[in-house]
């Protein structure tokens, strides 16, 4: 991510080339050996020796247990030291919140969560996840200096090096809103990385998911709304300007209902969650399904994707159809982008895809009958298994990466 | 281009890792004064005066003319010497084929063009290719042994590291042919780069034409079929297993036409020349238009997009709406991927694109209704300027860069 670094200010410790390729080295494979180190870099071992001495010095590295070996005695391995500095990860979601402390192998120390409202505006939110982390931090006996960087996913388009939200539709408020300058003085050494919160847990299937193996994969979110993170040749593809992955509007039926975007037949508009609770109501006030008028009933007339995934596990058939549809008509619009794209993954993550295995498996469908053969023959399609996780892993690993930068 | 040079074997000449990084920054930069090499490499000036000198003796380089200079005396540039050596670039159509000989600075010496039918197999098709360019290698005096690479873009999905065709709808009796074999005793010096048709003309905008300062845009060709190349980053992207770009399949009309492919509505069913030519000669057998009519009986019954883009020119009312109905639904299907892709650049190309400028307002129109205003506030769309180059322009740049690589 070297040209993703440069533009990125400030970067809070600078290293030495040698130090910052070692170093970046260590956080892209892993703890490896000092053999490993000089396969993958190419320096010489006394070059290696005196910067994994200078790092271990300075307390960021340490040799740890035993490597693995094919045979012999087992090398020992250089890895970052835990508790050299340490992460906050945010990811912010329309309706909530997580927040977590990792430390500097991107162990996760501890996580909250809470429902907030994204409409109450930058300056509230942003002064709550200060809070939090604030808590958290004294919770662990954690100082705030010791944070190198802190990560943020939002819901919407961000311009990526300038750390800002671009004209977000559902953030009244944020637009161009400074969240740099906002964490500044409460932790002074923290770079922070703002990011689109889908291509948080993409990075976070990349990282420490299943998208580990793949070069090219798609990160699919189905919640309130539909987004996706792309990965391309194994880093995030983020678009000329931002928006890149922004799929929820993409014409999915051309006769379809009206989106809040003023068109026709938009994909979130037909398959994302309030389009399914708004299907499974309607089935509930017209009696045609008992379990959802039951489930209708019981929360007030405020049914969600939730609610009507329970009546299709206890094997309603509007509800079962329903998700089919969605699933379905999701995957209709993934088969073009898979002609498109021909990534070798897709993974589908967010509130909706845990309605049941009928909603996968309908997407399944829906890309596989739309679909090139030749694009489909090697394509894995499943579910995040990050889940909850990936976003905050996602956020950990992009902060993590752009704690170092080199001096020039 | 690192990741994709380590695959393609052999490349003909080899040099010391600072030989080959200087002359792949001359080959990204054009010519360039010392200066500008040191800035650019990170190189010493001693270092880049000896390795200038060692590939100015080996023939490789030579300075010329006065390079620009905010002030005081010219300096002098480095450029690679044209004769150095040559290459051959091949541009094959379902139909058609043009080969040109450039030389070592991408000037094209000569070019011909010659109809074909792909489906004549891999062995008379390649042969006629192998006639062509001793002809024009002849007729130039330059001896088969200073070809150093050879650059054919072929309409089908390539695996691009093993240089065969994969599964080819519309090219029997390629697949998997060995065409980098089939040319090295015949030219015995050249690496043979195997790449899709439209990946090609999205390299030659790239390297000379409107792409060159766009990191992220899209190639569109639009002629017997539709699909389209991709630069991701300044960079082919060529997908998981090579298909990147297909999007003459995507589904563009739930109640469509079938397509050969044997789905409903394909984009390519809808819009492409064999559409268009297919809706006129409805019209004209129908009487609709005296205009096409004219033109149907003109050519025995075989109308193409050619004659439909000049009815439409005549101010035939039914040829417009044909073209403008054309032009917007690949607009409709564009604008899904402006969403997904972000571009900052479109570009149309192909037979079809040449129909009329009504034919790119429509497909622009197409894309604006229905793309996001994010996504296209910055977002350019033109035909290409290369036109029938495109294809021979992006082989040769291709050919070019992998004609040196490093010693390891």
């Amino acid at each position: 991510m070297d040209s993703v670094k440069d533009l990125i200010t400030p970067a809070p410790i600078l290293l030495q080339p040698p130090q910052a390729k070692i170093a970046a080295c260590l956080r892209q494979h892993g703890p490896l050996s000092r053999t490993d180190i000089a396969d993958i870099t190419g320096y010489s071992r006394s070059t290696i020796t005196t910067v994994v001495n200078e790092l271990t010095d300075a307390g960021i590295l340490e040799e740890i247990g035993d490597g693995e070996s094919s045979g012999g005695r087992r090398p020992r391995v250089v890895s970052f030291r835990p508790d050299f500095g340490y992460i906050i990860a945010v990811d912010m979601g329309a309706t909530g919140l997580d927040l977590a402390i990792a430390d500097f192998n991107a162990a996760m120390l501890e996580r909250v969560s809470l429902p907030i409202d994204v409409r109450d505006g930058a300056a509230p939110i942003l002064g709550l996840i200060h809070r939090l982390a604030i808590d958290l931090l004294e919770h662990n006996g954690i100082p705030p200096e010791k944070i190198y960087a802190f990560g943020i996913g939002v819901p919407g388009p961000v311009d990526f090096a300038a750390g800002i939200l671009n004209s977000p539709p559902i953030m009244p408020g944020w637009d161009a809103y400074p969240i740099r300058a906002f964490f500044r003085t409460a932790f002074p050494n923290a770079v922070v990385i703002v990011d689109n919160d889908v291509n948080m847990m993409a990075l976070g299937e990349l990282a420490a998911g299943s998208g580990r193996r793949h070069e090219n994969f798609i990160f699919v979110k189905v919640g309130t709304g539909i987004g996706c993170g792309i990965v391309a040749r194994g880093e995030i593809y983020r678009g000329s300007t931002g928006s890149a992955g922004d799929i929820g509007h993409i014409c999915a039926d051309k006769n379809g209902p009206m989106c809040h975007c003023g068109n026709i037949g938009c994909l979130e508009a037909i398959a994302a969650g309030p389009a399914i609770a708004h299907r499974a109501a309607e089935a509930a006030l017209a009696g045609r399904s008992q379990i959802l008028k039951k489930y209708y009933e019981q929360c007030g007339g405020q049914l969600t994707a939730v609610e009507v995934g329970r009546a299709a596990a206890e094997g309603d058939k509007v509800a079962n159809e329903i998700v089919r549809d969605s699933g379905y008509i999701i995957g209709e619009v993934l088969a073009g982008l898979v002609n498109f794209f021909n990534p070798s993954l897709i993974l589908i993550g967010g509130g909706v895809s845990h309605i049941g295995l009928l909603f996968l498996s309908s997407i399944r469908s829906g890309i596989l009958t739309r679909s090139l053969p030749l694009s489909t023959r090697h394509l894995r399609i499943d579910t995040s298994v990050l889940a909850q996780d990936a976003g905050l892993i996602g956020a950990t690993a992009l902060a993590l990466t752009n704690v170092f930068s080199e001096e020039r």
